[in-house]
């Protein structure tokens, strides 16, 4: 643990914005066995409160009411008691309690949701239960939030409901999901930093979570944390992925392009430098990046079966790419090295990823399996030109031969890799079709997974625990954004 | 609701006194399925917490564990989802909580316990729990315990237990019973009291609780409530007990007894004429006390099938001997009325109720119901002289043709009509006979319901919810320490 980082880090606890929402609800007298739903009518993340008084006599007995909290409609029918996940059960949010006295009752932990339900298992008599009220929190300033406007009306809502997914995840640090794990992860600061740069402009948070990950230290192989706890102690991940290391240095490299704060450049370079000469040891005799490490594979995207090799060469490349502008900017004496790097990685990669015959990449390292995974990095790393990638992309995305992105993260890189190539249209297209898709579903913030497709998809065996706030998802507002007025918006 | 009273009482909120138990754990190690059972190697009311910290990693997901807590050691295998008692279930100690974080954890309520289980319903990883403490809490000053040397070493353990239930249901004010309903009750205030001159002199305690009955006012037919809510609001208990109301009387007479507090009897005297005036009017045309109102029967005992006329008006004649004794003490100009309307009750007891030929009392207005109880209150209301007395008491206490006693409450009263009649000996051989069995068996306190033949016997339909530490069952030692060197004590 690096203390110089991490007392840059804690010095900056951000201010927390509280917004009371009163629920309402027509009802207020309840017997054993009622149950009612109430609806807070947005997605927020907060505290949940009510008073419990006597009715014309003293409930001389506790009252023992169920509450379960979520995110979105279609939850509300889910039965906890069936769920078969892989991940801790203890994630469903839920709470049993009893109250032993009239009064106002403050349940005991932050929820994530739009739905709660209140369920009376137990009380001797009729009980009043009123004044319903959810305490929402968020570090976020929504004054900051530039009003632009969006003639489209679905892209109106799409960039509504990424913001509200920013805002509720931007709590003491960048969550990755307010629901379940509320950790800093890295693969999602990057995108919500991305996007908080063109909407919430919580620049020093983004300063505040490279300094966690900064003070996390790096692992004996030389790479950051893929994730930190933060509270109630700094504690570093345990695991660590390769391409979230790699995206550590865009992060800052994002964050510079932003802000331009030189000083704090200054304090992160070495580890960025560090991230890359550490991926650099891993390259194969044929200059393709390559991880041995049984403990420190690569994240990509939860795809059963994905293989990566191809992707994260392409995550180090992006990585160089990002980096050498920034060095070239601050006049770094390494700039040609990691220039020099960057070419030689391009080159390679397309003398030794790319099927010239097929014209995807496709190769032995991945066992030649096509997936648009691989097609997106290759292009994001720049190995290939425009047009060649616009041919690329049109011809993977689009084709069920192809593995395809499970996740709104990777989706993300999809729609960058197609900006990238010129393909705005179609990547408007792209970003109207699979959030829009959300938004049409009735989601007030975007999910961790999602598959039109395929509703029940869960990374972990079981929906019910799928985040449905969840960081990685919310930059379409970065997009809609960026390009509202792009003159290529409404071309190809 | 009266206003002086109240504020009478509430002025003299008493100082709580924090015991705290370190309580002994082999294990501090807890995966997911664990359980164990903690012993606090006696019984307490207060508040328990511990603290739960990571193993060699983060737990990373909320813990989450149930927690259930037991007087004795049988109920430990109570399984709570069989209960079918007529009491509301949330009686039942316990409590599923998610920890989210590392850290001390103090669980929300007050518990009366000695047993206490974990489970570990679910937690993603191993994790350290610890330093479980139990922060007991009662008002009870320990120091003022008089020592005394009881040589026979049951009646030592005996008033140890006694004395530890007492302490126990001494809290803000005389609870009946800490597991369960905390109210204040007149028939259970008056045995609390009565000890509590011989033991722990709250004094100021029993004051404080003849305030809020004083404060609850009297109900259209003048009588005190039999309980009152204190906690958060003070409200009047909901439904009237006879005997209770009376009681009322007999404990303000015990108070001035045992403080000569001639201030308070002054404040108290009118609201005691009040129950006695009011319970005159209830006399029929042969001078016997019926109870003509459907919603104030009166308690007696728990005891099925009971016909409580006669006990009625012994607690009726019981009140107004120790009224008249108080009004002569404090010269009072009415003491001549109510000396005048004992002698006439008595006499009306003897002819209407009394059986000259069988030897006890036994008459229609029973039903010609053979019971323990009409015997004890007809004795205690000194309707028989001693050698009497004795003979009714030994020709039904230990007969089988009548209906016995199932509370400690109402034991208590028998070892008193023992006493009145000269019955040492028997009353402790009683004692030690029935609070010595509970005694055997391991309690710590004493129960709110005990028949050896009958361990399952509960008034609420399910011995799971009896309270095993309830202060109608405190008063042995207020016998062993008021006749522990009368010379009595060996005779008879």
């Amino acid at each position: 643990m690096n203390e110089f980082f991490l007392e840059k880090a804690n010095k900056e606890k951000p201010f927390i914005f509280h917004k009371m929402i009163k629920v309402k609800c027509e009802k207020n007298l309840f017997s054993q066995g009622d149950k009612i739903t109430l609806d807070l009518g947005n997605h927020y993340v907060g505290y949940f409160s009510f008073v419990i008084c006597r009715h014309d006599i003293y409930i001389d007995a506790p009252v023992e009411l169920e509450f379960k909290f979520f995110e979105n409609k279609r939850d509300l029918y889910d039965n906890f008691e069936n769920y078969h996940g892989s991940l801790c059960k203890s994630w469903l949010q839920r709470e049993n309690i009893f109250i032993d006295n009239p009064g106002k009752v403050c349940l005991p932990r932050r929820y994530a949701c739009r739905y709660i339900t209140i369920e009376v298992k137990n009380t001797p008599r009729t009980a009043v239960i009123s004044d319903f009220s959810f305490d929402s929190v968020s570090s976020a300033d929504i004054l900051k939030l530039p009003r632009i406007d969006i003639p489209d009306n679905t892209f109106k809502r799409i960039d509504e409901i990424a913001v509200n997914t920013l805002k509720n995840c931007m709590q003491f640090v960048f969550e990755d999901g307010p629901k379940r794990d509320r950790r800093l992860w890295l693969g999602d600061l990057r995108l919500e930093a991305l996007t908080s740069y063109y909407t919430l402009r919580a620049d020093n948070l983004v300063r505040r979570c490279l300094y966690f990950f900064a003070a996390g230290d790096t692992n004996k192989y030389g790479f950051v944390p893929s994730f930190v706890y933060t509270y109630p102690n700094f504690f570093r991940g345990e695991w660590d992925l390769l391409d979230y290391s790699l995206l550590f240095v865009v992060t800052v490299c994002d964050y510079f392009e932003h802000t331009g704060d030189i000083e704090t450049i200054k304090n992160l370079l070495n580890i960025c430098k560090l991230q890359l000469d550490s991926s650099e040891k891993l390259l194969d005799d044929k200059g393709i990046i390559s991880c041995p490490y049984t403990d420190m594979t690569p994240f990509i995207d939860w795809c059963e079966g994905l293989e990566k090799n191809t992707a994260l060469h392409g995550v180090y490349l992006y990585a160089l790419d990002k980096f050498t502008v920034l060095l070239e900017k601050i006049n770094d004496s390494d700039t040609e090295k990691y220039k020099g790097l960057l070419n030689h990685g391009r080159i390679c990669a397309r003398k030794e990823l790319f099927d010239e015959k097929e014209g995807i990449f496709l190769n032995s390292r991945d066992n030649f399996q096509k997936n648009v995974h691989s097609q997106v990095w290759m292009i994001l790393g720049g190995v290939l030109e425009a047009d060649e990638a616009q041919k690329v992309l049109l011809s993977s995305i689009y084709s069920d031969d192809f593995l395809s992105p499970k996740t709104p993260y990777m989706q993300h890189y999809v729609c960058e890799a197609m900006i990238k190539s010129g393909l705005y249209k179609k990547a408007f297209d792209y970003i109207r079709s699979f959030w829009g898709k959300m938004a049409d579903e009735g989601a007030d913030t975007f999910y961790e997974i999602y598959s039109p497709d395929d509703p029940e998809l869960s990374p972990y065996g079981d929906r019910m625990i799928n985040s449905m706030c969840h960081a990685w998802s919310c930059t379409p507002a970065y997009f809609i954004r960026k390009y509202n007025e792009h003159k290529y918006f409404h071309e190809n």
